[in-house]
């Protein structure tokens, strides 16, 4: 493996989709390699699992099964797209990964981090992110931005408003137990701001 | 949990699902509160993750891929059917369980037992069958019986007679591994004396 694989978490509505995009378009345009992906990312089989997840009918899914299906889909869509990009030498730029199953299973869902990082190492094996942006939000800051721009709503969207609150603490715990691997960035700015930063962090790291 | 939870397992066509209901049969009519199960068990979440498993399109679903999903539809299928009987007292009979995992990706597709199995105490946690029979029957045997009953063919079944080896000799290492849970029976025999001696091992648990 001799790409950089670098992840993006944060709070739903906190800009990443929208500024990974920008962020993809500059380093490209500058002429690197890179990879702009998310889970499932295209992957059929991976896909047909986030359908399940998301399906608003499945109300009876219970926390574990939930993170179970989301490092199937995981190890799918690294094994058929991530890691050949990596093995390519790809800059591959991930809208979520693993630390999302922490805060939104483990701590929100409250099975616990240890517990579903350990299950989680079953689907990811030793393919670790080199750097891990965590963008910056207020939850309600988050949420009203989803409403705003009137995103199809899922299962996960028709959470409480406790619920989101318990995930951008578990975010809090995360940055500060992998604080090597994470960098936190205010991502309540304008959209160009936040964009620089991203490149300027990923640049520092190659 | 006050209720006895059993497994069958062994190859396919070792004739587990045919005995399983003539000994659901004998058992309910001598008054025992029984419950016959198989994964996915009817449980429409799990229903909806083995149509992924099997689904013949499915050809590059990578051997952990299919490990997570059979643990997420087992435990879906765990809380939703199994403990609820267990906690109501019931003797609950299930047609393949765990080890299934431990063979068939542990084994056969060479993840490793106790990969496989730690990543399944995710989905089991502390409910481990009280008592496992194992239908012991050369996999030669079990094959020509699946080709006569011209059985639906799915993903798994268009494995190799290799693949369906190794199944064997996994079972054969986890009837070893586990012999304090494991009863081995011999299933080369007629339907009726096989459901005999089944019936008779679950009684001795009682």
């Amino acid at each position: 493996m001799k790409g950089k694989f670098i992840t993006l978490e944060g709070p739903d509505g906190s800009g990443k989709t929208t500024i990974s995009k920008i962020v993809y378009d500059k380093l490209s345009a500058e002429g690197y390699k890179v990879l702009l992906t998310r889970e499932p990312g295209g992957i059929d089989i991976s896909e047909q699992i986030r359908n399940i997840i998301l399906d608003k009918k499945n109300i009876t899914m219970e926390a574990r099964t939930e993170a179970l299906l989301y490092a199937a889909a995981r190890r799918q869509h690294l094994i058929e797209k991530v890691k050949p990009a990596l093995d390519d030498d790809y800059i591959v730029i991930c809208d979520r990964f693993v630390d999302s199953s922490l805060v939104y299973q483990g701590v929100a869902r409250k099975i616990g981090i240890d517990e579903v990082y350990q299950m989680n190492l079953f689907a990811i094996g030793d393919i670790m992110p080199d750097l891990t942006i965590f963008f910056d939000i207020p939850y309600e800051v988050g949420l009203a931005r989803i409403e705003k721009n009137a995103r199809v709503v899922d299962r996960l969207d028709l959470e409480s408003k406790e619920f989101h609150k318990k995930v951008y603490e578990g975010y809090m715990i995360i940055c500060d137990k992998y604080s090597d691997r994470i960098t936190k960035i205010d991502a309540n700015r304008t959209i160009e701001e936040v964009a620089d930063q991203v490149i300027a962090v990923i640049k520092s790291e190659l």
